[in-house]
């Protein structure tokens, strides 16, 4: 285990702040705001900032990181050193982002890294944007999420050879793979496998909320690991406090959540590529749906919910509340710095590294 | 992690031949049998007989493996060293063993554990079973297979507390939970939590099939780690060349298996409590199933497929082949010690404990 309790070269180059083992707050839309990005790379990890309503809102989000990042640093020169990339890095969603408008952020912000996902044209999208964004910022390091083995595949006969691979297993909550996906025990072993001639790092995704996932996670192959939903109760999550409140109350993720598009389509969001569906927590909207109550009531019922404001949430709610299997672990709101230092001891103490720094 | 390279002193004292990590093989319906079990537990791990047809034919199937242990006894003090009880286990499916049957050869054949699975009276039938077994054989350990937290709360409320707690996750070839299952990532460490205060050895199952799954499950809290179809690829495995010939070739379990009850409709078998459906390797009879084809034209070439033996297996192939979703991990036909070696080697590796034995 030692390979994961210490970073690759090429690894501490690119995110020389980040401490063993590596962990990663997922870029979760619009939730994953600077506050919690800046925060995680602050603590060692590495903060993504999620896709936003519009690629603009993006731009304006790496703009508000940046000048977090100026002000932690004129406070102490120790807390994230000057690097040429910005220390956070940014997720878009291909099938929805502006692809000019993001090369354009990236380009004036230079952000780390750049996490893609959830491309209309699969491969061809993947290497587009990889191109694209390389040509303005070079040392930006392309993130690729997968969630099968036929991606994988699919990255290997690729023009663009992404820097990382973030394995998603069937446990995530929000989107990821809606028919095909398997639990990331099974899955990323074998996706290791496949990807293991390229030396491509492999991060683990998808279930994981604590120490015992994320050691999990560096057994089954991975150099570092993400976490979504346990961010999502941090307390610089861009959340509105009633769907926070059910991240920490639910339980008992394999019937409290199901991947569903119902939520989606009451929000009145359309187009995802229909590879994906996404996990949430189930209220009544769900199990009224599922008693056959029709699309126009619920949403009629949703809509109100929403300017309920944070009623609109919990069993008795109505609203979409995106979240992960493992939401059973989650317990309490932590600022988002000490869950990477809480899993990150207890990592090591899994590996019998006595919370001693490495 | 130190804790689980160390067996607990009670995990020792049942099963003083078991070497950490502790390695077990699964109670597969008639695959497991005696040569498999007893190679197992000679390696070091527990090996358990699987079901089989008729309960009294597990009474055979232990018959044999006493006898098998008393050859390799008499072969070598140094191995398998004489215990009170018979250094396998044998499991049991409460939904249609015969509980006098088991019971008396239990109390005949005193094996040192006893799994139990699929009560159709839930928790009820597993306090019953339990209590029986203990009656005529108090050392015998009782194992119980879970897949949910319901089942793991419905343990702490039984008059007969478990020895030590399966919990298999979604992955798992065979039968598993039908609708309620969760990826062992997300399940194992919630239940886990469940049974903290109960002190019941938790035994982490479904889609481990190497010693990278192996360390993982140890990571999420277990105490030992149980495989299955990793076994099926043993040279003792009792099963059909055609059908271990899949489980080497198979791979991508997230779209090659399936959980559906089309295989054992087909073979005549019903009453399997509705909690539960079988994973399995997907051949002609489901794609045309899918298809729309009529059950009973897929039953008369499934049994014509029967009459030709191996040549039944395969893509293009009729019959039933169970199966993990973890398939994929599984190259070659490996003799059960091997797998148990490797096995512990690999998870060893993994703490950084370089090969040497604990």
């Amino acid at each position: 285990m030692s390979r994961a309790l210490h970073l690759t070269s090429a690894l501490s180059r690119a995110y020389p702040w980040v401490t063993a083992p590596f962990i990663v707050s997922a870029p979760m839309r619009v939730m994953s705001g600077p506050a919690l990005a800046v925060a995680v790379s602050r603590a060692g990890g590495l903060g993504f900032l999620g896709p936003n309503i519009k690629t603009q809102n993006t731009a304006a989000d790496l703009a508000e990181a940046t000048s977090l990042v100026e002000t932690l640093r004129a406070s102490s020169s120790a807390i994230l050193p000057r690097t040429a990339y910005l220390p956070i890095g940014v997720g878009f969603q291909l099938w929805s982002d502006e692809l000019d408008t993001a090369v354009e952020a990236v380009e004036k912000f230079k952000p780390c890294a750049v996490w893609l996902f959830a491309p209309a044209g699969g491969q061809k999208d993947l290497d587009t944007w990889s191109r694209r964004i390389r040509t303005v910022s070079p040392g930006t390091q392309i993130w690729v999420q997968i969630g099968t083995l036929a991606e994988a595949r699919g990255l290997l006969t690729g023009t663009e050879k992404p820097d990382a691979v973030v394995v998603q297993g069937a446990e995530a909550g929000g989107h990821g793979r809606a028919k095909d996906g398997l639990g990331l025990i099974a899955l990323l072993p074998e996706v290791a496998d496949v990807l293991a001639g390229s030396q491509i790092p492999v991060f683990a995704a998808g279930g994981i909320a604590d120490g015992r996932g994320a050691a999990a996670g560096l057994c089954l192959g991975a150099e570092g690991v993400v976490m979504g939903t346990r961010f999502l109760a941090a307390s610089e999550a861009r959340i509105s406090q009633g769907y926070q409140g059910e991240v920490v109350r639910a339980s008992d993720g394999a019937v409290s959540t199901t991947r569903t598009l119902l939520y989606n389509h009451m929000r009145g969001t359309f187009g995802w590529p229909e590879e994906y569906s996404p996990r949430t927590i189930v209220n009544r909207s769900f199990v009224e749906y599922q008693a056959g109550r029709p699309f126009e009531e619920l949403k009629g019922l949703h809509d109100e919910a929403l300017k309920a404001g944070d009623e609109g949430w919990g069993p008795e709610g109505r609203l979409a509340t995106y979240a992960g299997a493992a939401i059973g672990l989650i317990h309490e709101v932590k600022d988002a710095g000490m869950i990477v230092r809480d899993v990150r001891e207890q990592v090591l103490e899994r590996f019998g590294v006595g919370g001693e720094k490495l």
